[in-house]
């Protein structure tokens, strides 16, 4: 099992002007969007892992987010080739989980989130991309 | 100019006790260690990224984060091989800059900051790393 960077998801109240931004800054180019679990997802691709951006489309988490600590970061992403496997691991080392068992995330891949309190105030995610290298 | 991911910035009470539950999590090794401008700093291996976990040495900018916000995601530090253009790229397109000019930065790099105030909340760092690849 091998664990790199997929992505940092950056909540916003303004999608389209900060994928302007980032893309202008970074050279990190826009190819992927959707509207996923009242969420406009935008996703800017950086070297081989992404920017995501996190605008609501509807009341829920990041609407949530965005009213208690404002536009930034809200979780980083690691691309597992076993999203199973790194629940597991993290069950198995006495980490709260916010998904029991891996679930369908942006994009259609397997995804599966822990908690922050026991990752040092993280949220992280876990992403097993089919399509990774 | 290239721009990729190089680390992402953890502001931690106890940068020990994280290191060993990242390792555990993330089978990240722990690669470098320093006290940096009052801020001991662990730097764990995540594929060709890192971890980097900020625990306060003395009062300073950590130490007033961890006031304000807990602990958590500080930054994301994002790699180029420029970081003097990528600084003349962000005042060009009117961002608001931390470091006007590159200075050194942890593990003997060069490193500028970017203003989160313009880039949608996201303290953003620049590195150099002369040793990449």
């Amino acid at each position: 099992m091998t664990t790199t960077f997929d992505h940092v998801g950056v909540a916003t109240t303004d999608g389209a002007e900060l994928a302007a931004t980032f893309e202008t800054l970074f050279e990190a180019p826009l190819v992927h969007e959707e509207v996923f679990d009242g969420m406009a997802l935008r996703f800017l691709e950086l070297g081989d892992g992404y920017l995501e951006l996190l605008e609501p489309a509807a009341d829920g988490t990041i609407a949530r987010f965005l009213d208690g600590h404002g536009p930034g970061i809200h979780h980083v992403a690691l691309r597992t080739d076993d999203v199973r496997a790194a629940l597991d691991r993290a069950r198995d080392a006495g980490v709260a989980l916010v998904d029991e068992e891996p679930r369908p995330g942006a994009w259609g891949h397997e995804v599966a989130f822990l908690h922050p309190k026991s990752t040092g105030g993280v949220l992280v995610e876990y992403v097993e991309r089919d399509d990774a290298p």
